[in-house]
């Protein structure tokens, strides 16, 4: 092996990817140094507790508490911890100690991202973070360098899972929410408390790490609108499938325009998209990222959202990068915030919707729900009537429906979200309708 | 806009891409500063011609003749031109003058890749060529940066939209050949001289370059083995559709073992993939490249992998990168090569084959036809034989045949090519075959 310079590895963290990287590191060390001109000698691992057991065999004498002492006089400090305190005050440290960085922890950099960028620049550090928004899909270099010198219009992303995982198997079996939330967790796809994956949260920091980056915007968290998928049922998912839709979590990042103005929306929740859209045929577990650019057209990024040592790759690949910026030297490159495009708040977005409603089954209720609509600035695409039991175009019945009521399926054109929810409410008190069944947005090209 | 500093750019040929980035950067000239760091002033195209009509509008005084002084005193040099000559001499210029470059030009890169980064690492000048590989999508620094620390075991990328125009045509149309080749030269969707794309020399530029990247090792050209689609007919295309299998034309870089020790296999050929392969979606003049790597696992990038403003999309987010080195300061990351796999020969290579053959129909055929492929350490998975106008399995009728004979299609375990190129070979000389009518590899997981 050449005589190649060496560099200090810390890594905080032997959690599932923690001690994946730490094994491959030791393993594919020749080669990992042939890639980065650098010796990578890893210097410790930093756990909460020396005796917790490993799921790879590490040397016991590389474990330490001390993860202080561990940051000094790292050339590169690898943050596994996940949460945002101490990995905070780590990173932080880290960067004011000369190391560059390497993070997976998408909730730290959703919250405190410009303050660690920022703490970056100020010593011309850099902070690598592929693994933080679709787990082993290269995305973050695609949108930071690839694509930097094209427009970025819009970003569908399934980028959880988890309920990637739940949503396809209803869709596929036929099963209801509950169900399959229980085996995903027996599974070990979902956590004991499945909170930040089916509310929505998990995707939500993804998503404005995701739109910081493909609109050169700080997007604060906060600016994110979040649902989950705990309100989809199987009636939904049935009558999406009879439709030709599914229904995906998607995190959508878009860039918005009225006049010479430009602002974005970000925004997660569950959505009705066609099956021949290619998101439809991201199945099980697995991510993609689906990006519309100006030049570029339509691009896909396919891959493994999440798992230990699939995410250790993207981790290692930024480890090689940052040993081979240390190698060549200069100033890191920060992160290109100055668009400042401002963050609009969901009520002013605009989406197709799909509205299911249950209404009286007598001659003017129509009428009367396209007068209302009318009036909400609602404009309506196609209407479909069921009666329960009949057959439904696509195939199966109409769903059962109490008696005297008769199930209208509402698609619309483009409108706004606060109109659209005005409107829905307007419905509901009407006296025609006796039950909003669902309302969702439907999303594609 | 604040005051950044100036970078000269030099833009070298004008065709579909260079206008495209031409007019791209003087229209986003303040958000790719703000982007870049850097005023990315255009100080010149260079074209051969003066008064060759251009696509855009574009102030006559940028056009000049004389490269090589637009070369002197540039930062960036745009190379995109094409050919070899004088796109190479032009490049080493730019290099040792201080400039980082930008190509597009496989070509170039997959012949004298080696002398130009050679030439770049001596300087410490960068080679920045994200359009080469596959058009707008990025696929470049995914390999040389997202996977860096990972082992990548396979790639297998449909990288030539022209042939995937014409055989997705004559896969969803029953089309032959010759008629969609015509149609596509009319719809400019291949040349009026097609060599480049229906023989795959474009598809073996763009395999050597991934299989440099993802095995870090120089591929020569002249080891990529190459077979282009003039020899697929309408009767292989249905029958593939039969069988639930759809013909691509394949760029397929692979790693192989052999107890300790590694080489590679970079192949075009088309190729047999099962129809739930994601890579049977890619429709069109699409593009998509599949890694399968060892620690990330299957991984699919998808996207417009030629036309004018898309590669464009993929020439400027380099331009931005090089200026972003350029403010950054340090020197260029050379190509990581140090692996040195051999290239090893087609007739080593491994893979599944369908054979479809003409055999007299007669007792005692099938048992020969056997022999001869167990003889040869060919292993047979799947036959089937059928007679000419009776269903198949799939739907359909099988094709017509001369009389007295039937029709076998094998489907083989995977066999060397050597071993299976002799073993049809003397099929063919065995008496009981009429005819080969076909010999097709077959790829999937």
């Amino acid at each position: 092996m050449p005589d190649y310079r060496r560099l200090r590895v810390a890594l905080l963290g032997a959690g599932a990817v923690g001690s994946q990287v730490a094994a491959l590191l030791r393993l594919h060390s020749a080669e990992l140094a042939d890639r980065a001109s650098a010796s990578l000698e890893l210097a410790g691992i930093a756990v909460r507790n020396l005796d917790a057991p490993r799921e790879t065999d590490l040397p016991k004498e590389l474990f330490t508490t001390d993860a202080e002492s561990l940051i000094v006089g790292a050339d590169i400090v690898i943050e596994l911890m996940g949460g945002i305190e101490p990995a905070r005050t780590y990173l932080l440290q880290a960067i004011n100690s000369g190391a560059d960085v390497v993070t997976a922890n998408k909730a730290l950099l959703a919250t405190h991202g410009p303050e660690i960028f920022d703490a970056a620049d100020q010593v011309g550090a850099q902070v690598y973070y592929e693994a933080a928004a679709a787990g082993a899909i290269p995305i973050i270099r695609p949108l930071r360098d690839s694509l930097a010198g094209d427009r970025v219009q819009r970003i569908m992303g399934i980028v959880n899972g988890t309920t990637n995982y739940i949503l396809d198997r209803m869709d596929t079996e036929g099963a209801e929410f509950a169900d399959v939330l229980a085996d995903a967790q027996r599974l070990g796809y979902a956590e004991a408390d499945p909170t930040a994956d089916v509310e929505g949260y998990d995707a939500a920091q993804k998503a404005a790490i995701l739109a910081s980056l493909a609109f050169h915007t700080s997007v604060p968290l906060e600016s994110v609108h979040r649902e989950g998928i705990t309100g989809i049922d199987k009636a939904m998912m049935d009558a999406a499938r009879h439709a030709g839709l599914v229904i995906k979590l998607l995190a959508v990042c878009e860039r918005l325009r009225d006049g010479d103005s430009e602002s974005i929306s970000v925004r997660v929740y569950p959505a009705l998209i066609d099956r021949t859209h290619p998101l439809a045929s991201v199945h099980g577990a697995n991510n993609a990222v689906f990006v519309q650019a100006e030049a570029a057209g339509n691009l896909m990024f396919y891959g493994a959202g999440a798992g230990g040592v699939q995410t250790a790759s993207a981790v290692l690949g930024d480890v090689v990068s940052a040993a081979r910026r240390h190698i060549a030297g200069g100033v890191g490159v920060g992160e290109s915030t100055r668009a400042n495009l401002a963050v609009v708040p969901i009520g002013q977005v605009t989406t197709r919707y799909q509205i299911t409603l249950e209404v009286d089954d007598q001659p003017g209720v129509l009428a009367t729900v396209a007068g209302i609509l009318s009036e909400g600035r609602v404009s309506i695409a196609t209407v479909e009537q069921t009666v329960a039991g009949e057959p439904v175009p696509g195939g199966g019945t109409a769903p059962q429906t109490p008696e005297n009521t008769a199930r209208l399926v509402i698609g619309t054109h483009k409108a706004k979200e606060q109109d659209l929810s005005e409107t829905v409410s307007r419905l509901a008190g009407s006296g025609v309708v006796e039950r909003v069944v669902s309302v969702l947005r439907v999303e594609g090209e």
